[in-house]
């Protein structure tokens, strides 16, 4: 395989990372922080890699084959990382394992922090955490919309089939449909700043928290996460902005261009909020029997916890592990599931689980009626054997890691609690696990250096969505 | 629908029932213990339903429709557990809720218990439950072999590639497959039996424990279970006699019938087989170096510990929780697997295993080389689409099931490691689960009733492989 085309688009990718760099020097700059030092010699170093890559492995005519862009999109993501991990290295006291971590759990947007003391941390260090998240989210999206459509053009009918691109066979042209949805993004993105402001954040704390709720991250500004800001205004439009990030934006660009019940009539956006909706009531119900909360506190508190970790994002309010054994369980049971395809939202995802419970529901009636024929088709597409296939592979390989994972945590002397949760909310891109260590009130840093590893494999594997990463591993894929 | 032929067969069932608790009954009266009372009246209130059902429900005709048999398979099994429950529910200082718990976990061959003091406790009901056991055992695999391929013949091609006689294509005669199969259950208990009385059991014990080991069962005549007999020779009988129940009959037949290497050529048994002796190479390693036991005593523990959570046994011989948290893991993942389709093992079964990872590399591959073309076959059958969608249907109901139980458990104040491996043993009818109250070295009985009738339900879904069960409950299977 020729990796130059590879190389290239990795300097590429590093000279802009390096151009990034510079925005929180600026603002270090700007409101005199100290941390503009550790991110121009980030800068620099990038640049320094990035920028002979990019000259040395220049092609006159450049194209990528469908195993180049596999290549591309695990190495690029990778690298990304290790190089974004420089700042938080050279500004804060922490190991390069700590770092790194950070760096994956924020540019996949899980949002598990090794960090504390952010209440006082270096601004410089906080806008760059969220800008990871930021361009993390858009960097996955584009990614399903503009890159895996092209690997269907190879003849990757399986794959895009399993892809989170479902809706966009109307529209053919994606990188113009990429374009607009840079442009949704970044929209949404300054709507809920602007309302964050309303709600009594400081503009540093708006940009940054609009930032992470958008790409359903979680990076937050404060120890205490969304619970440093007392006002349910700030709360519900939280909830509202993570659940926008958490639905497929290509049907977005069909709201602006004049579809507006495209998105309502979706069957993914249609099962996911109506699971919301159940969920939410009987959550309250549950939480407002069995607690000191008014109904509307009782309505937020469950509102908000469970979007957060549903949408991926993992912002705190509360620490709901409090609220008993059911709430424990029911939380771990969130985690994997994940939002809408084509969003930045990880997990198993709601069009699996539709898939899923349609087939079983066929399956039922053709038991009782041996001799019927029924239709087994999603959003007006058939699924083919292909589809079922490519879901096997997929569910299968997602139960795969998270139990390796779970195992081999364990192994490291983690609980069975610890090692669980952890396993789930790294591959989910979630953010926060269960237990006293890991919990929404706790902090990965003290995890040993070996779980901080596997952690991040976890995260970027989950992100990729998996069987991404997996194929680069298999003899086939280096064989021509 | 007509109920007669149902009603008809559950008479039938529940006089045979009647006349097996006269075996106790006589037990206790040779030995002179005081259980005859409770027996004999039980015997004839069982048979005082069963007979009149019999003989007012007869018909000049006997046939069954798939539903039909699809009602009788879940009704029969319920009625024969709630009649089986009453020596004990008599006879014992008892609960019905516990009576009834204690014969779903023993006619399922769950192996969870409510009952303590066995050392103790009247013969014949020790008899009984290990009676149970072992007819819950045999009656599963007739289930599975002479039962569902009749589905099959209703045009059930999507429930026979889901059932567990895979293999018995070769041999379309059901009926004379099954007679073969009790007798070699019988023979292999009766085998077993001696083994364990050559070990230093008496009779009475040896006759138990074959019972509940052939069966997959896992009820012992000590509240120590296996850990009463201390000679390792008896362990290792366990372990080969569990394996053994834990593989398709089938292939016994087949194996006595001139073909010796039926059993090992089989991609399910031999995928097994090489599972389980990697899993004790790695897992006795670690325990060898982790604890002060010699390399034998580690064998023997992790070769019986794995094996009796694996093939949902559930005989207790330490209490592995107290290895920490990687064993609590390991088992906790252990329990869910099962053994061989086709034989009276529960849980997710090695053969849905199998094709997943063999759809995952078909997958990788041809994500590697888009226009290849790749054979998908399992033992020699090819995996059709019927077969994925009864698997993805499977696999999604068993999850869900097992999920539900978990958050009805959990809502019950369970803790969430207790509600977790709570649902998965009762629902892969192994035994015991993890925590303090259920664990190896715990007991049911103090769980709520509530929760003793949501584990009942879930051993009866999890033995009747969930989609037989659930069946019942849509509406297309009452509408003609």
């Amino acid at each position: 395989m020729n990796v130059r085309p590879v190389l290239f688009v990795i300097g590429l990718f590093l000279m802009v990372l390096s151009v990034l760099m510079l925005l929180p020097a600026l603002y270090d700059f700007i409101t005199d922080a100290d941390g503009v030092y550790s991110f121009a010699l980030s800068a620099l170093i990038t640049l320094l890699v990035g920028a002979p890559l990019y000259y040395f492995c220049r092609l006159p005519v450049f194209s990528l084959k469908p195993r180049q862009i596999f290549l591309l999109t695990n190495s690029s993501w990778f690298t990304l990382s290790a190089f974004a991990a420089l700042p938080l290295y050279l500004e804060l006291d922490i190991s390069y394992t700590d770092a790194f971590f950070e760096t994956m759990s924020g540019i996949t947007t899980t949002g598990s922090t090794v960090l504390s003391g952010l209440d006082h941390m270096n601004t410089g260090v906080l806008l760059w955490r969220s800008l990871l998240q930021w361009l993390g989210g858009i960097g996955f999206i584009v990614l399903a919309v503009a890159v895996l459509p092209f690997l269907k053009v190879g003849g990757m009918r399986l794959f895009q089939s399993e892809s989170s691109d479902w809706s966009d066979k109307a529209m053919p042209r994606s990188g113009s449909i990429a374009k607009r949805i840079v442009f949704i993004y970044l929209g949404l993105t300054v709507f809920c700043a602007y309302l964050y402001f309303l709600g009594g954040m400081n503009g540093f704390e708006a940009i940054n928290h609009a930032m992470t709720t958008l790409s359903t991250g979680g990076y937050s500004t404060s120890d205490s996460s969304m619970a440093h800001f007392q006002n349910p205004f700030i709360h519900w439009v939280a909830i509202v902005f993570m659940i926008f990030g958490s639905l497929p934006f290509v049907l977005f660009v069909k709201f602006l261009r004049g579809d507006p019940q495209s998105l309502l009539r979706d069957n993914q956006v249609q099962a996911y909020l109506n699971f919301l909706l159940i969920l939410w009531g009987l959550f309250t119900l549950w939480l407002f029997m069995n607690s000191d909360y008014t109904l509307f506190k009782s309505l937020t508190l469950v509102a908000f916890n469970t979007v957060s970790v549903i949408t991926t994002t993992g912002y705190a309010l509360t620490d709901y592990t409090l609220w008993g054994g059911f709430a424990a369980t029911l939380f771990l049971c969130l985690t994997v599931i994940g939002g809408c395809s084509g969003s930045t939202a990880g997990g198993i995802k709601i069009f699996r689980f539709q898939i899923g419970a349609r087939l079983l529901g066929i399956q039922l009636k053709q038991l009782a009626h041996p001799r019927a024929c029924f239709v087994q088709s999603y959003n007006g597409q058939q699924i083919t054997s292909d589809i079922l296939r490519s879901l096997i592979a997929f569910c299968f390989f997602f139960a795969l890691l998270t139990t390796t994972l779970t195992l081999l945590l364990s192994l490291l002397g983690l609980d069975l609690v610890t090692s669980l949760s952890g396993a789930a909310t790294a591959v989910a891109n979630v953010g926060p696990g269960l237990g006293d260590v890991i919990g929404p009130a706790g902090n990965f840093a003290t995890l040993p250096d070996t779980a901080k590893w596997l952690l991040s494999v976890g995260m970027l594997m989950g992100r990729l969505e998996v069987i991404t990463v997996l194929v680069l591993f298999t003899p086939a894929f280096w064989k021509d």
